[in-house]
């Protein structure tokens, strides 16, 4: 079933795909085509389908696809039919607003434990959860089994959090401090830095209007 | 100079390669190959080669690429080169984080408007810029040329938001709303959403060790 091959771009997509499935399926929508997914995501639906066929065969022809039979499938390639807790560290401005995503984050994928060096922040409860010092961090990530980090620390901290969360066995950082962290090469790092975002689009203020017209 | 055909992945390594740039600028290094910017960025040299080509003719066999040259050739690429002023809708937490961000936004992009709809942060001042009713939006995006928007705010509202953003004029907007927005087609939107960067990350988990061992 799972492919080696499959580019980081296509990993990005899936949960794109999945959110909407998640809707369709809220609103009682058997069946989707990927001229449907194309046009709701902004995407080529011929993408979609090259997308959606590295994972096996899932759509008819005529038909679309199934969308319950597509929300497992893609859960089940994302490893979201397991338990996956997540571990924050850093309770500031960025921290509190991510663990307010908790709710959206579905099924079995939680923040369930959040760490900082603050006097003031440790002990506090942010969203259910009690802040922790970031000494207990090694301890209650391998008691918790957390397999994802997020980082959301000052820059000069970053890297120490990273060998942490590291030694502690975590298998993927989601890094929110815009800086580039080292880690081992069987550990996943995904740059959240907003800024590296804006710069992207700046991009397209020019090329923009000139690009779309002609494209897809 | 600018090609048609540059892909959206390529667009958002820019910034990456240009982050380091500039680190290599202040640490006075006049000169790198495609062989450390891939050590130190976790992409193969030969991408980064590919990546840069799209743009010109920068680098030379056995010197590398000259620093200094290869910044003013990506700002100018990014739009980097003008001026770009970013308003943000939605003063929470997401938001007073991001607007922390602005030290980080090099040269002439910066946040210079914040708006929310809650009468207690209206008025406040988020790192000295003075949160503005939503009223305002269109009328002060338009008077200060704003050219980027970032959405912070609630689900329900990001649409009308997105709305009125898209008719003061905007060319981009990088949306922190788990949800998916309609605009127009000049209009580029980066879904910021951390749930699906996430998600994507938890495919890893399992994969990661075997894809690595045997990649690059």
């Amino acid at each position: 079933m799972k492919s080696e091959k499959i580019s980081d771009a296509v990993v990005r997509r899936l949960p794109v795909y999945l959110r909407y499935l998640n809707e369709l399926s809220r609103r009682e929508v058997p069946t989707v085509s990927s001229q449907e997914l194309g046009q709701k995501l902004d995407l080529n639906p011929a993408q979609i389908r090259k997308d959606l066929a590295y994972f096996g065969d899932f759509g008819r022809k005529g038909i679309g696809y199934d969308v319950s039979y597509l929300i497992e499938k893609i859960r089940q390639i994302l490893n979201l039919d397991q338990q996956i807790n997540v571990a924050l560290v850093g309770a500031g401005n960025l921290g509190q607003a991510l663990s307010n995503y908790n709710a959206y984050l579905k099924d079995n994928m939680k923040i369930v434990a959040i760490f900082d060096t603050s006097a003031e922040k440790i002990g506090t409860q942010i969203n259910s959860i009690t802040v922790q010092p970031i000494e207990e961090l090694v301890d209650t990530v391998r008691r918790n089994h957390v397999r994802i980090g997020i980082i959301t620390v000052p820059n000069i901290e970053a890297q120490r959090v990273a060998d942490q969360l590291v030694e502690a066995g975590i298998g993927a950082i989601l890094n929110f401090a815009p800086t580039i962290l080292k880690v081992p090469s069987d550990v996943r790092v995904h740059a959240a830095d907003f800024t590296t975002d804006l710069m992207s689009l700046a991009y397209y203020l020019n090329a923009g209007k000139e690009v779309t017209v002609d494209e897809s």
